[in-house]
Formats: C-alpha cells, structure tokens, sequence
C-alpha cells in the first residue's frame, strides 16, 4: 500500500489543539514559525513516505536474527536510519547544548506521529531514544551529557531502557540487577552491572556504531522495593574521555522473542555482565532510580498513546483505498442491481466514518496534550497538571482505540483481511503490543483514579471536564457525558474505597478520553467554520466530528454503570472459585 | 497448556438454555435420556482434552503445506481425526437412516464447542461436513444419499463448501464458475465444472481417501446473479455406482493461504477441471443453488457464532490459570506489601469476571438458539421463527465477543500475552476470522434489519425481546435495555428508512444478542437457585450473571444512539471526500 502523510490534520491538530502559534509567541519557541512548522510537517511525511514505509511490511516477514549476539535486519534499514540521522529528525526537540533544535515536543510528537503511521516498528528504535536523550538530560552529570548527549541528541547513538526482569513486569521495584561500586582502576567510581533484562525494545541491533542502555539495578545495600533503585548508562561500547569508543562492554543480547507483531523490533533478553566486567555510570543519586523513570514515563506514555493513533492512521487509509476500489454488490434497494464499490454500503461507511472519527479524535487528544506539555515547559504550572492528568487517557484509550480501529480496517477488507500479504492483518497485530507495555492500560487507568484523581482534591480532573463539556449547546450529548464523567469522579474521590475506584477505573478511563477528545474535535470543527484555520476540508472534519459525537461519545456514557459499579461483586468468589 | 471441557456449564445450558429434557419427551429425540446426555458431554470432552488439544499449538506453528497437489498435516492429526470417525462422534445428529443417531442438534452442538474449545481450526473440518450432509440430506437424490450420505455421517469422507471465486466474496451471484451438461458417455447426465474458487476451508488434505465438494457454478443460459446458480456435487475421487472409488476427479488444490490464524485449517484456491474432465452431479434442481445453500446456512452461521464461544473459553481457561499463578505486586492499599497472584488485583478480577460472563453468556445464547432449532424440527413453527431471528445475533455477537474475550486473556498476560510460545496470542489470531466468514457480521446485521425484523411485522423479535425483558423485578437493567432494542425495532420497522435500518444494524444486533444473552444466563442463575439443576457452582454462576447485568448490560444500552443515528451523516461526504 501507499502511505500518505496525513500533514493537512496534523497542521490543523498543531494549530487548534496544540496552539503552536501561542507557543511560538514565547522566546524559547520563537523558532517555530509557521513555515518552519509546514516544512517539519511536509518534510518528514516525504521522509516517512520515502524511506520508512517502504521497509513496513518487509520488517515482518523478514524479522531481524539474532546470531551469536550480532542482531541483523534486512537490507534497508541501516540505510534508512542513516538517512533519518543525517537529515536531523532526530535532534528536532533535543536540547540546543546538545545539538538539539529544542523546538516544542508538539512538533516532534509529529515526527514520531509520522514516522510510526509509516511503520510503528521501525520507530520504536527513535521512540526509545528519546527516553535515554531525557533521563541524561535532567540526572545527567556535566561530563555524562557532554559524552553522550550529542550523539543521543543526533540519533547517532541510539538509546534503550532496561527496567523488566522475569520476576518483576509491572511490579519494577521488585528487580534483581546488582551495581557493585568499583573502587580501583581505570573505572574506579563506576558500577559492575550484572543481571538480565527482558523485553527490551531494540536492545541489539546494526544500525548504530554504539547503543546507550539505560539500567535500572540496585547497589549493595539499597532498600528493598522500588526505593532501592538506581539508574546506571552503560553503553554497548564503552566510550573514552575523548568521546572516542573503546572496548565492547561485557553485555550481550540471549535472544530474540517471538512476537504476535512489531516484527521489525527486536525485543531482547539482555544478560549485563556474563564476565562481570560489565561497566555501568550512575545516573543522578544512589536509590533515585525510580524516580529518574517518572522523568520519562509522561513523554513514553504519551508516545505509547500515539503509537494507537499511528496504526489507526495506517489502518484508515489502506481500509479506504481498499473500499474504494472494491465492488461487491449492489446498494441495498437499488432498481438496477448495479455492483457498487464497498464504501457506498451503509455499513460499510459507518465503519469507515467509525475509523476515521476515532483516529482523528485521538490525533487532536495528542496534540492537545502535548501543547499542555509544552505549556509545562514555559513555566505553565496549570498546563503541566493538566497534561498529567491527559497521560492515562492518551495512553490506555489512544491504544485501545488504535486496535479498534485496526480491527475494523481488516473487516472492512472481509475475507481478504484474515490474508497476511494484504497487509490489514500486521497493522491488527502490531497495534496489540501497545495497551500493554510502558505501563498496561489497567497500571494507566489506577494512575488516573488515584494520583491523578487526587491532584489537587479532584480539582484538575474536574476542570478538565468542565471544559471539555462547555459546548453543551453543539454538543449536548459531550456535555451529558462530561456531566457523568464529572459524577464518577465526585464518586470516586468522595464515597468509593480504593478496591471500588480501581473496580471501575478502566471504563471510567474510556469515558474521560472520549470525552476529552470529542471536545478537541469540536474545537477543530469549530476553528475551520470560524475560517481561524485553513477550511479546505471543513466539511469532511464536520461530518468526522459529528460521527464522533452522535456515535461514539453515548457509547462512552454508557460505561457509567460499570465505572460506578464498585468492587464487590468482584471479590464475591474467592480466586478458586473465580477461576472454576 | 491443559484444557478442560467445560462439561459442567454446558450440561447446564442443555438443561436450562435448550430444554433437552423436554426434547427427550419427544418420540423422534427419546434416546437423547439424561444418561447419553451425560455420556456425550463427558465423552467428547475427554476425547477433545486427549486428541484434539494436543494438537492446536502444533497446528498453528506447523501449517499444513501444499505441495504438487498434496496438502500434508503434521503427524498427529490423521490419527486423531480417525479416532474421531471411529469413535462415532461425527455421527451423533445425522440422519438415522444413513447411519446417525438423529440426536437432538442440540447435543450436537455440544460435540461442535467441545472440539472447538481444544482446537478450533481442526474442528473446521467437521464442521464444513455438517453442511455437505444437510444439503444432501434435503436436496440430494436418492441415489446421491445412498451414495455419500453414509461416509459423509461416519466422517469417514469430509465435505467441503465451494461458494467464493475471487470477483464473488459476500456478493455470491456474482461466481461464474460453469457447468456444462454430459450428453453422452458413462458421465451422462453429469455435468462439467470449471472454474476456480478461493476461500475452501479444508479444500485438501490427506486425513481422509476422499472429499466431498459441493461447489455453486452456472450452467449454460442460466439467469444472471443469484438465480442463475446450481448445487454440485463433486467429489475429488470419483465414485462408483456400488460406493467403491473410482479415479480421481480432475480437481485440485492450487495453494493455500497464509493468514493470519487457523494455521492447521489449510484454506485452499481449488481449481476445476483443468483437463475439461471435472465432473460433478446436479443437487435438486437447476438454478435452485442458492436455495439449497440456505438450508445450511443457518446452521452453519449458529455454528461460527459457536466458534466466537469456543475461542472464548480456551482462552478464558488459559487466562485464569496464569492469572492465579503469576505473582507480581501487592494489593493497592496493603499494609504488608506483600507480592500476590495478579488474580487478586481488582482490574484483573474485572477482565477475568468480564471474559467469564462474556463465554457464558454466549454459551447460553448458543444452546438457547440449538434448543430453539430442535423444536422447529418437531415442527413447532413459533421456535423456528424464533431460532431464525436469533441466528445473526449469535454469528454476530458471538464472534465479536469471541474477539474481544481473547483480546483481554492476552491483556491479563500483560507482556507474556504478546510472546507467541504463550499461546494467548494464538486464540487472539485464530479468533479473527469468526466475525468474517460465512456472512461478515455486517452481512448478518443487514440480515436481522431486512428479512428478520421483517418476519410477522416484526412481531417475532418484538416478542423475543419482551421474553427477554420479563424479568424486570430481578433485573432492571436488562428490561430497560430490552425496552430500549424494542424502541429501535418499531422506529426502523415504522419510520426508518432501508438505509437508516442498515447504517444502525451493526449496533442493534449487538444490543439485542446482549439482551437475550443476558437473559438466558439469567434464567440458569434462577434455575440453579431454585434447585431445578445441580446448583454446585450456583454462587459463582450468580456473580458470574449479576457482571453481565450490571456491566455488559448498560453498556448495550449506549449503543441506542448510534443504532437510531440514521443514515444522513453517513452520505453526507461523496466517496472521495469519505476516503481523502
């Protein structure tokens, strides 16, 4: 299939729900000017287009080997990531000391955003590197930044995250990996790293003379739990004073697993000090480690969240293309019995409409939280809680809602859908990892019900709803849904027990989400009509945004029951019985 | 992992949901006594946990290969399969006269899930027989019965369906697959096929000495489109007047798809009469094709629905078993911190109590409608209505619910679920095709808006619903939600047009599948409470119903909105704009 960069909604995503032109009005974002904005827009949907999609489906029936610790992929990517550095994507939001354009994260959620519609397993190796540019970029010291921050900023360096273990998934604090200090020779003030990580997210690979794991191990001593974490760097090759490479680190990836999807990912087991000679740096202070995480989870999250609305953008236009050219029958009633493409059959267009209401609505959710995010960084301490509280929702329904959508794209194809060279079927597969990992959507949606429910006694959740249901005149069933939203949230702070909360904390999730993005596709709606943003295709985003309003948003309230419902009944049975 | 019939909760849906005791006093179904009830239920479940389990992972990750014409199982399927035929068990519900023992389908029925559970795309294979039987059974010759009846009810030769050419998907009258009358020769008054047809489940294999295709073709001067279509008969080996085999007919196997799951169900491109010497025998009368796929089309769409619940339980069971073994965390609130069986954490207990009343919701639907069917054998009319208008909402909803029911055992597996070893992924892969084939789940909506809603004025669903909604005083939400598809049954029978009936199909079948579903588990919690059956498990099957009533329900209920949404919104965009 051809992919298409979707830059007009993103620039109207970027203008309406991000305001970049607001935040161009600072000085720290004075750069990004609308015609920069247009050419990162234009630029990096031609580079997706060109160098990225091409090697999407190649990446899954050809996955990357891994043989005797060396992980290849097939021809193309390490030109494709070569290009993707040279050309400086990577360095849009990285800090200016470093290299880094330090352009607002609204427009490198737009590269990410691009590049993963292109091929969300390709992107992950950027993705990932982003996390490894923060945790240095806030816990760094001076001499860990300047060797490593340039060519992390620059993609030169790719970086990974190192937190899961066999026996600690969800549960980080309860991680084996030991961080003995070194006391003398050449690495005296350093670490000897030993352990093995899972799952980790091209941990190993060739497209990059070096890769800088970030890990999380504890020291002797440390307290156990998740208090007892520290943060270590520890690159693939270890890195002189000089910035010049020297030997490889004793580290090592075991395997390869075996995926329902991301193919093109190598997600690796990674055995740290074999010979324990495995040499790690600390990263900010001793026991910190956790909290050095929290530094990069928003933005992962956040990320994760968009990898639904990159599958869902993928999926939309190869079900469009697909019923477009399609026929199979004839319209329902008509006299002549004429074969018609699919896309005139009624259900057929709900479920096209259904796909592109749910990706555009998640689309204008992420710009909008990332301009909060933005908004955070100039200083915005109400733009800042406000983005918090938007994480859960971005990250559990933005994912939930891009494995829909990718749902719908195979049926839509019928038969042909359920065939893997048709392409429908990588998009439903890659989409599943999504509600899983940074955090499963369950660990978003009790985030959402205790430490963002509590901020501020409920008061940042609550405004955010209110907002969100302002327009009860255009959209009296936003505002209903709102209200309910509301009333499950005085619930839960007020009458509900923490069992209860976390009982109706997923649907209760759902709610929130849609509702907020029903509200930032209102107001893109609103914005064309008003002529505030360009009105070229106002009518189809009306209708898209109707469709989201009339359809989705009364499915959404209709989770109150189950978000009010409480924890009783779950723990009638006991866990033999449940499972009986 | 292991698999475990579920014996005890389809004993309780023969007893509650299909009445078999009131069947069994019925002349025609008195050997079905509570005893062979027992012995088949418990009989089929020990064969499906000991031959057919084994073999379900072997299957998916080593398919059957298609090679000159041959399609080769890995070794364990054709043993398994010849123990299924000489056990009998493919015999159960075929006509007496050719060897069956005229069971009530109902307990058929059972055989069909038990397999399905442990192996879903083995159990294809059979399950294509049930239909080459009917349409034998009802529109075959004399001497075509006597001829293929026997070993298509013993199994001993399976048969297939041949209905999809590549340019003919849901549009069936659009095949041009032909058949060109023998006038002379010992083929005389047979006729010549030739075409190619794609989507043939188990089209080849070599578990059996023969296969039975029934393929839809043209023969000359036939009308166009639907009314222009034959039945045929065509076996891959010739047989002879006095049974013996003859020499192979000249058809064959071109290729077979690679798709996204049912690996072991080989899905073949079957190519006729390559030679010009494919010859097949007309069943029942020129042009009367469609007619006689009818006959088996409701079974075989109950039976896909069956699937949805199939897939449902396999990975239900899997889930609760490594929802009580893994520990990861502490409960939220704990004083100890002490790490638990994820099983004990609320949302967890949610997914797990949600995927349990979704499995048995449609396993009471399942047995509900097979109950419905063996009275309309007996010739009660009402029940026939009846089981017509429930068959969309089993092979839609069943195999929605099938999808996502396999969709949370992966997410209870949290990373685990996405490794391909763990098997999760498996039920998520295979589950995806129910809600396509045999009519996509659109194709049955329209199907329930059209020709069902339309049977008595819409008075056979109106009184389905009211059934379903009776039990006010116990379940409130469940006679509001029956009011509620009521409500939307006499808009689209009095004001809606054809368009708006279809544009609101998808979610009004789901509403009404939800409701009667949630009765009839109603109905087993009442019969258990009132000592009517074995009321060993009553505590769990109440909780078990009360989280359909109190989740599943409501949420129904938020599809009105969308079902009444009408059809302008949808055309409001030409297909350009839809697509751009």
């Amino acid at each position: 299939m051809t992919f298409t960069p979707p830059s007009a909604d993103q620039l109207l995503a970027l203008a309406v729900n991000a305001g970049i032109a607001d935040l161009a009005a600072h000085e720290r974002f004075a750069a990004a000017s609308p015609d920069l904005v247009s050419a990162i827009v234009e630029g990096i949907g031609a580079f997706a287009a060109g160098e990225w999609a091409p090697l999407n489906r190649l990446g899954d029936v050809s996955p990357p080997v891994a043989r005797n610790g060396v992980v290849t992929h097939p021809d193309g990517f390490a030109r494709a990531y070569r290009a993707y550095v040279e050309q400086g994507w990577n360095a849009v939001s990285g800090p200016v000391e470093h290299g880094g354009q330090s352009l607002p994260l609204s427009l490198a959620a737009c590269i990410q955003e691009t590049l993963g519609a292109a091929n969300m397993a390709f992107t992950l190796l950027p993705m990932l590197t982003v996390g490894a540019i923060e945790a240095l970029a806030h816990h760094g010291s001076a001499a860990q930044q300047r060797l490593y921050l340039p060519r992390l900023v620059s993609g030169e360096w790719p970086g990974t995250m190192n937190l899961t273990e066999p026996q600690a998934g969800s549960d980080v604090g309860a991680l084996r990996t030991s961080a003995m200090p070194i006391t003398d020779g050449p690495h005296a003030g350093k670490y000897r790293i030993k352990g093995t990580k899972i799952f980790i997210t091209w941990g190993e690979h060739q497209l990059a003379e070096n890769i800088i794991h970030l890990v999380l191990a504890r020291t002797p001593g440390a307290p156990a739990g998740s208090r007892g974490i520290s943060l270590f760097v520890v690159p693939k090759v270890l890195v002189n004073a000089d910035g010049s490479l020297g030997p490889r680190n004793d580290l090592k990836v075991v395997s390869i697993e075996h995926k329902l999807g991301i193919h093109a990912s190598p997600t690796c087991v990674m055995s740290y000090g074999d010979n324990d000679q495995c040499i790690g740096e600390l990263v900010g202070a001793e026991n910190a480690g956790l909290k050095a995480m929290f530094t990069m989870m928003n933005a992962a999250r956040i990320n994760v969240g968009s990898q639904g609305v990159q599958i869902a953008e993928g999926a939309l236009q190869q079900a469009m293309a697909y019923a477009r050219q399609r026929v199979q029958g004839a319209r329902a009633g008509s006299p002549d019995r004429a074969p018609v493409a699919i896309i005139e059959h009624p259900d057929v267009r709900r479920m096209l409409l259904r796909m592109r209401a749910l990706t555009q609505g998640g689309r204008a959710l992420l710009y909008y939280i990332w301009g909060q995010a933005d908004r955070a960084a100039l200083g915005d301490d109400a733009a800042s809680a406000r983005a918090d509280v938007l994480v859960p929702l971005i990250k559990a329904w933005g994912t939930d809602m891009g494995c829909e959508v990718a749902s719908l794209g195979l049926q839509v194809h019928g038969g042909m859908g359920y065939i893997e060279e048709t392409g429908a079927a990588q998009f439903f597969r890659d989409a599943r990892i999504a509600p899983i990992y940074e955090g499963t959507n369950g660990i978003q949606a009790a985030d959402l019900v205790t430490r963002k429910l509590g901020m501020e006694q409920g008061a940042v959740l609550l405004a955010l709803l209110a907002d969100a249901g302002a327009g009860a005149a255009q959209a009296p069933r936003l505002a209903a849904l709102a209200r309910d939203c509301a009333e499950v949230a005085r619930w839960m702070s007020a009458e509900a027990s923490l069992d209860d909360r976390l009982a109706g904390s997923v649907p209760f999730t759902t709610m929130c989400a849609v509702a907020v993005a029903g509200w930032q596709l209102l107001r893109q709606a609103e914005a064309m009509d008003r002529g505030e943003v360009p009105a070229g295709a106002a009518a189809t985003k009306r209708v898209t945004a109707r469709f989201f309003l009339d359809h989705i948003v009364p499915e959404a309230a209709g989770l109150k029951a189950s978000a009010m419902a409480g924890a009783n009944l779950l723990y009638q049975l006991d866990a033999e019985d449940l499972a009986s």
